[in-house]
């Protein structure tokens, strides 16, 4: 699995002001890094037409670039991630927010999280069906909330009190999306990655091909502070109101400052009873590993040992980004202050 | 905050079975041991009458009678968690089933999660309002569905069609709990722990006093199986159907053999915040670090220096057990297969 392991090491040289004497009055310049993943899964070419990897390859560029040209204005990661995260919900290529997946009765329940790194909060939703961009919610929750975690028509009713707008339904209703559930519900195979299994070969049908994944993003902005966020449609199929992990704090989500921050996507299960991302972060912490490390053994020893799939997007307080993944491939992408972008999809 | 360090050592010696040739067709005796909390806040002598606390004690004790005698004929911890959070749940004095307080709407939502040290595997519920006993609601998920995390009817669901009956929520009521709201409400001063904050002495009106806690238990079987269990009603007053600590796995509840179990108790957004109850394994599994070292480092530093409130109770592979909290107290017990038992509630 050595050929999986898949890390990009960034180091930025920070821009002193001192050498730039004609921008004396603006702020001192420090490295800053962000890093997005859409989704883990059995993802390969065959299953993409050139067309729809450009397509793909084009939305995460965008959405990098307005995290780049957003912290390098000064801007703070939490902000950044959210940014990121509502072009990546906006887009119906991706399994968040516009892009959802359908649960078993046919309804649009959205998870999704946020954490600031320098304070440790956090806020979570799950099951909304009304909230456009699930990731601002979060945000809203962690900023105006006593509470960490809200759900369903709650939540709903706590972003709507603070002026968030609601929407129909409807908003999210997707044909291909619409198909992909039938095709699900035919089959009577229980829930399953919005691509399908390892072993399912339905994901080269028309219905579900090139629909693929949860989105997330980590950051460290110019004032060395880490955040991470993570927002998902969950399973295709979906039943009994079943959370995943993307809104446990430390199972999909997790930010501190001076250690990492992670967004996981895959088999939510997996994550949530491995406590994936504060294993990474604990390890950092604990067993003084590097990013790199921790990540490999997370995903590759721990995660896969206990038959877990998919992935994650790790940063560090230096910026460096590991990308790690059990599966076939995790669209994925990463920018930093030196101008160097990133975008790939297969392992 | 040293004072409050409350720590109870317990090594049993192995029983051979070579030992007892009377006895020689009995399996081996392998060391035991259970221990649980019953929330832990604002609990003062003076706030508990002689009798009250006489029946928390009776309470406490008779639960881990159940868990010693099943332990003892050879029960799993996961089984023994189960019965010993049932027998807490059944009784209205704590917060948790039959106990359990009122959110701001006058529902009781319940929350609840068990994991199983040996396996990883977990289950959790949240926002369940006609549950009879959520720990076994989320053991049932643990092992019959392939989900980890359900909520409000959808957990409900499930359970009835695996044969779970469902109880009006009328079952629930307590004339204690729902003055115990109306007194939040008259007062409007958001979502607090059952028993108040440090500085609320509302406590000591006759509504609330005597009604404190979410439960919770910890037990290592014959065979080195480490569990983990908690129920609650979560906080009085609270809105927007938050979910708390207690059934996200590695905040409110954590279990893996050869590390650790635990059961943590307050205000939850603290705990998700600082992912306690894997910050305690993790320092176990990384740094080395003894079980009573790593609860001291996670409750008295970490939860502490975020202003975080509450306990937590966990014991590690051999059985020992380790309680600590930064409240002024926290219903405890625990008990051993040196047939040691031990009940306390104050500093």
């Amino acid at each position: 699995m050595k050929k999986s392991l898949i890390a990009i090491g960034i180091i930025a040289l920070i821009q002193s002001s001192c050498m730039q004497d004609s921008k004396i009055n603006q702020p001192t310049l420090g490295k800053f890094s962000i890093a997005i993943h859409g989704g883990a899964g059995n993802i390969e070419k065959m299953n993409l037409s050139p067309e729809q990897q450009k397509e793909y390859i084009h939305v995460m560029d965008s959405a990098l670039h307005v995290g780049y040209e957003f912290l390098k204005s000064g801007g703070s990661s939490v902000d950044a991630v959210e940014r990121v995260i509502m072009v990546l919900e906006d887009c119906p290529l991706f399994n968040a927010g516009k892009g959802s997946v359908f649960n078993h009765d046919g309804i649009i329940e959205m998870d999704a999280a946020i954490m600031d790194g320098k304070t440790l909060d956090a806020g979570a939703i799950a099951g909304v069906t009304k909230i456009k961009n699930p990731i601002s919610a979060a945000k809203l929750i962690m900023r105006k909330s006593n509470s960490v975690f809200l759900y369903g028509d709650g939540a709903e009713s706590f972003v709507s009190e603070k002026g968030m707008k609601l929407v129909d339904p409807s908003y999210f209703f997707t044909q291909s999306r619409w198909e992909q559930l039938q095709n699900a519900l035919k089959k009577d195979d229980g829930m399953q990655l919005d691509h399908g299994d390892e072993s399912d070969k339905s994901t080269n049908n028309k219905s579900s091909e090139g629909k693929y994944g949860t989105v997330g993003c980590v950051a460290l902005d110019q004032n060395g502070n880490l955040a991470a966020g993570t927002s998902t449609g969950g399973l295709v199929n979906k039943k009994y109101k079943r959370i995943g992990d993307s809104p446990i704090i430390g199972a999909g989500t997790f930010a501190e400052n001076n250690v990492c921050a992670v967004s996981c996507t895959g088999r939510g299960e997996d994550f949530i009873k491995n406590t994936i991302a504060y294993d990474i972060a604990s390890q950092i912490k604990y067993a003084e590993k590097s990013l790199y490390e921790a990540v490999s053994s997370s995903i590759q020893t721990k995660l896969k040992s206990n038959n877990g799939r998919g992935g994650c997007v790790a940063i560090d307080k230096e910026g460096n980004v590991v990308f790690n993944f059990t599966t076939t491939g995790m669209f994925r992408g990463s920018a930093n202050s030196e101008g160097k972008f990133f975008t790939s999809i297969y392992r």
